[in-house]
């Protein structure tokens, strides 16, 4: 992948200071990709984009009129750092539709969900404390993570993801906390079975280890059932044990309005117990004070009165017609040799080459053919994977996925003869 | 102050994880204070609050209708993490007209200026480095900084700012970098004097140490002449000695948009040589992944064109009255014995009360005369100040102000006598 670090300068001022923090960062590969998108004879199936085509632009522009008409002053002041109270009291009835009963005091809204896996690392980890991950795993919180001096553990995955017979071993080296993707993962696209779901509640209960469940994508569901969140399984067996009437438990749920409503407006959350929510609000104060509440309160007035569940029902039945094309597509035009997951929702698929074939050397040859996907080892925190490639399927439409997929089809047949 | 910490609770699963990190975060007395202005009564002299008459509510309205119509993808979307292009533009042209010489790629916009003090602490900080600061000194800074675990060495302020003759004792302990406000400084409402920014500038050049200039307020000058920023008597400095074209120094200055238009949108930026752009891009890419597209695009459709200096114009005039309306309350109503700062700018004056007299103590009383300030303890990391309270002058209009003034006065006969 494209390094942004620069080279270290002898006559810099500012290299020896900084080259200790920074020598262990991983580059953004998406976001380095996301550059390429603006080649616009570029198929790119790199980045992790919604499609406008699904940006509710109206609906935006007519919630902005009435938030600056009816709330101003409001809308352009400082807020608290806890966020927009009528919109974590809609997030906590939005939740409580997907099993989550939580109320607006466990919830902390965070400049996209990316700040959230920030202020958790920030909470919790110190240098060299060890988290234990699914391999591979989503780019962005092994940045967040690695930015704290975090050691990776990891466990495979496989169609079910986490193998989690495998955590056992890893729970016993104690890691400050688990990171799981459980829906059509990034960038596995696979999903977590309820089967696992419980034995990984359980293992975790049983070496007394936190939960980060990050959880981008679980309501774009476009086959089967929607599965219960791990968050939802732990306070179940919580509340059974102990009679609580508050939330609390060991698992720290990160939700976001990225690939729902809209990306441009950074709107997350993370729900926790309300301690904890103290905690990561203070980390919030020093990080950014609170997120922007004009984008907040233009987010509630864009999403309430049902509005984001109807526009949830759209994305899936566009989402679901992209992930058919490539899958069909993939079928027709990828050789032999050549593996990839089928997921039930999300962004991504994964797919991975015969052992001995390098994805980054591939990438050189499919961007001269005007075509681009992500190289898989950079979401292996400890190596491995160069073989494996993440493809997007939410962002192109059918017919230039077909075209896309057609001239990949074409580069892999011709380097893997 | 009131602590937001909740008290250990041997029954938790989190507490013994987290009282690590959180037992020494100072709690923003500024963010708890604002939950006082809910009580429509109180009289709050307490917060950093922007008047809410000068905000440019149709400007941004008619901004947000533009942006979303012309560009709604774009806005809607993902973004650079650098910045929006046209804002990074907008706002070198803008920095130009106060001195400072640099180009977009010397910019890196940030979710309010606070993030920018949370990067630069991430980036720079390990665990027990030492940070000069003035003292009192930005409560937010202080949090951002202690969160990774900053211990600091202060410099006294008199009402020509850092009393910079007791600089160079403190640099020769080597601290990482010297954080200082130059302008109207917040808490003290103080101004550094031409003199001590070049002394101070030689000072860091000598001993090799990094300035973080924090800079909210310099537009806000209501009366004397506007003063150089240290980033350009620095760089001045750096291309003397080496015929430099591109900037380089060892200065990072940071702006905002929040005292100019809204601190709702919450925009602020660092300027700094590229070199650490890059650095603080890839910390700020873990942070948050970029600022919100939508409210970037927003402050730069209502900002560009002259606006902001027009507006910036009108926020000065409005100002100055409360300003000086606050002084000549202070005069009538203030008993002997209390002694305060007189800004030439900026939102905030600095009170002394004779020693051994509390703050927080009169605060108390304050509050049940239904007027709040906030007291200067927490401005001060090395502890003292307890004799010390900050007043805002921006958040009321003339007529509250002399009401409040008025009350606070008599708690101060009452309590003093």
């Amino acid at each position: 992948m494209t390094e942004v670090m620069t080279a270290p300068s002898t006559e810099s001022l500012w290299t020896d200071r900084f080259a200790q923090r920074t020598q262990r960062m991983t580059s953004s590969a998406i976001r380095e990709l996301l550059k390429l998108l603006e080649d616009p004879e570029i198929i790119s199936f790199g980045g992790g984009l919604p499609a406008p085509e699904v940006f509710p632009r109206e609906q935006v522009e007519r919630a902005a009129r009435r938030v600056l008409e009816e709330h101003g002053n409001t809308a352009l002041q400082y807020g608290a750092t806890e966020g927009y109270g009528p919109l974590r009291e809609m997030l906590v009835r939005h939740m409580s539709r997907y099993g989550i009963d939580v109320g607006p005091e466990n919830v902390l809204v965070t400049t996209g969900s990316q700040q959230a896996l920030d202020l958790i690392g920030k909470l919790l980890i110190n240098p060299g404390d060890h988290i234990a991950t699914e391999e591979p795993t989503y780019l962005g919180a092994l940045q967040a993570f690695t930015s704290y001096q975090a050691e990776y553990l990891t466990v495979p995955i496989d169609e079910a993801g986490m193998q989690v017979d495998e955590l056992a071993d890893v729970l016993r080296a104690a890691p400050k906390f688990i990171y799981v993707l459980p829906n059509f993962q990034n960038p596995g696209g696979v999903t977590l079975s309820l089967s696992r779901r419980r034995r990984l509640v359980e293992l975790a209960a049983h070496y007394g280890t936190p939960i980060v469940e990050d959880d981008p994508y679980g309501q774009l569901r476009y086959d089967g059932q929607h599965l219960p969140p791990l968050v939802k399984l732990d306070a179940d067996r919580n509340g059974c044990a102990h009679g609580e009437r508050s939330f609390r438990g060991r698992v720290l749920y990160l939700g976001t309005l990225s690939k729902t409503l809209a990306p441009g407006l950074r709107i997350g959350w993370v729900v926790a117990p309300e301690e904890v929510i103290t905690k990561l609000s203070q980390m919030k104060q020093g990080a950014d004070l609170h997120t922007s509440t004009f984008a907040q309160m233009v987010a509630y007035e864009t999403a309430r009165g049902g509005f984001l569940d109807r526009h949830v029902r759209r994305i899936r039945e566009v989402y679901r017609v992209r992930r058919d094309a490539m899958l069909a597509s993939l079928q027709r035009h990828f050789p032999a040799g050549v593996l990839w997951t089928r997921p039930q929702g999300g962004l991504f698929l994964w797919a991975t080459l015969p052992r001995g074939v390098d994805a980054g050397a591939l990438l050189q040859h499919a961007l001269a053919e005007k075509v681009a996907f992500v190289p898989g080892a950079a979401f292996h925190p400890r190596g491995g994977g160069a073989h494996t490639f993440r493809l997007n399927f939410s962002y192109c439409r059918p017919e230039v996925i077909e075209e896309g997929i057609r001239r990949l089809g074409g580069v892999l047949r011709h380097h893997l003869a």
